[in-house]
């Protein structure tokens, strides 16, 4: 059956400490709730069978995952302290990673939502050339491919209807302290829309209307227990174009509902350990909470 | 004729760098807009008699403001780079400062409202013990304060209905990274409300309902050049409890108004050195920009 959203990234095991506990081998990455994803990406022979059931439990298509034998999954072993916001890294091993080449399934090819995690732009790029009738494709980076290839992330932009950052990420690629001026700057390149996440300060959604700058201000869930923010960034993502292809209408309003979503979504991921909390959750946990954001901004 | 909201703080002039232009002997504090509000201070006789008659003519009640000849004014200097969150002190001077002992006018004492800016926790006591029919008290503290006299800190937020810090100071003095636990720590000590700013991330207010604890998000207003955000923290009270003193109407739902009128005058102020900004707008201006806050929230 064809997938309606097709997410590529890097798949991972992670070993992870904060302030509130440690644990290891688990499963790094987005989960999404809404729609009929295919993922895209690569595992060793050491990834765990468990983690792929859970996957396809939840609905995921799980065939664009490539299996490379004697070879073992990326891994990244990292600490938080108190600032939650700032995830340190003590080690990455790329292992079969390092020499992944996407390779869509055929009935990956009719998506029409894509969602570039953030891997080097010449690989994201190869993905996207395989989509044929891409209707809404959403492009994430890091500051690694800011240093080593900012031309690369550039012209990857070129080919994107919208793009996400975080705002240092944003900050460092343009040279500017604006996050308005950023946005300018990320829309001028032609994509529709610019999303700059703020951690736990929510996240901004910039559009421009003739010549001026129209923004979206959606802010984080302000939750008592932050447990390990690893993959919030991933679980917005997910959650947004998730909203987005279940619903079909990428009009800014709907593009605003999907934002909230998304911070929806990346609030139940920092709630617990790895993706712990999401096997947990319900729609309507998702509904209430969206309603929640509602509440908390109305004056 | 009686005032109906007094301002308890430190009068300063400052000189400023930031990476966009420096100056020199510049008015800081707070300009408020809305009510008829009384200050509560001292300037040494170096003080520019302009910077006087400019809060007369904005119709502030200046009688509060002692002059101590042979002395001189209090004075910070220090500068931004491009983080501009973090101000960075070259110097203060406490100057005629360092022996202020506040005395309230008479027609000052029966204020309702009442704002203790950041200076000791001892002189704000003392100041607000010579107001008879308090309504509304918002206290205001710094860094400085927590190191030094952390007893008296927390000694003036049981007096206080609402309490003003910024997320640095609320996880300092509470030991607590979670800023909704340290909310939850203001909120047991007798105020209604916990006002918690982030700088350009906004402001969030916490108060409690039986024990369930409530937010309201309040975002700042993303600007594309920031200018000088000294004094922001300020005008922010200074809009806030200026709205309260003139709609006297202490409601949840005002209060979340008038955090977002503090919102409104503290973007305006970053967006020029000093008060400068603040000398041209209007109310229109004001209110203009208050609509724009519900636009960019609207989903």
């Amino acid at each position: 059956m064809a997938v309606d959203l097709v997410i590529v990234g890097s798949i991972g095991l992670d070993d992870v400490k904060t302030p509130f506990g440690e644990v290891k081998n688990v499963l790094g990455g987005s989960i999404v709730f809404f729609s009929k994803p295919g993922i895209v990406g690569v595992i060793g022979s050491d990834f765990p069978k468990e983690h792929l059931e859970f996957l396809e439990k939840r609905g995921i298509d799980i065939e664009g995952i490539i299996m490379k034998k004697n070879e073992k999954t990326f891994r990244w072993h990292g600490f938080y302290e108190y600032d939650m916001n700032e995830a340190k890294t003590i080690r990455t091993e790329l292992n079969a990673f390092s020499t992944f080449q996407p390779t869509l399934p055929e009935h990956y090819k009719d998506a029409r939502y894509v969602f570039l995690g953030n891997i080097g732009p010449g690989l994201q790029k190869k993905a996207l050339g395989q989509i044929r009738n891409k209707e809404f494709v959403m492009v994430d980076t890091m500051n690694f491919w800011i240093d080593h290839d900012r031309d690369g992330v550039i012209d990857i932009m070129r080919n994107a209807d919208a793009v996400l950052m975080n705002d240092a990420e944003a900050r460092q690629i343009f040279f500017l302290p604006s996050l308005v001026m950023c946005a300018k700057k990320i829309l001028s390149l032609g994509p529709k829309y610019a999303i700059i996440k703020k951690g736990e300060h929510g996240a901004l959604l910039f559009t421009q209307e003739n010549d001026t700058i129209k923004h979206f201000n959606a802010p984080a869930f302000p939750l008592e227990s932050v447990i390990d923010p690893t993959g919030a960034g991933d679980s917005f993502a997910g959650g947004m174009l998730g909203y987005l292809a279940k619903t079909k209408d990428v009009s800014e309003a709907n593009i605003r509902k999907a934002v909230i979503y998304g911070s929806v979504i990346a609030s139940f991921n920092a709630e617990g350990f790895s993706i712990n909390n999401m096997r947990m959750i319900s729609r309507d946990d998702i509904e209430r909470r969206f309603n929640e954001f509602k509440e908390i901004r109305n004056f």
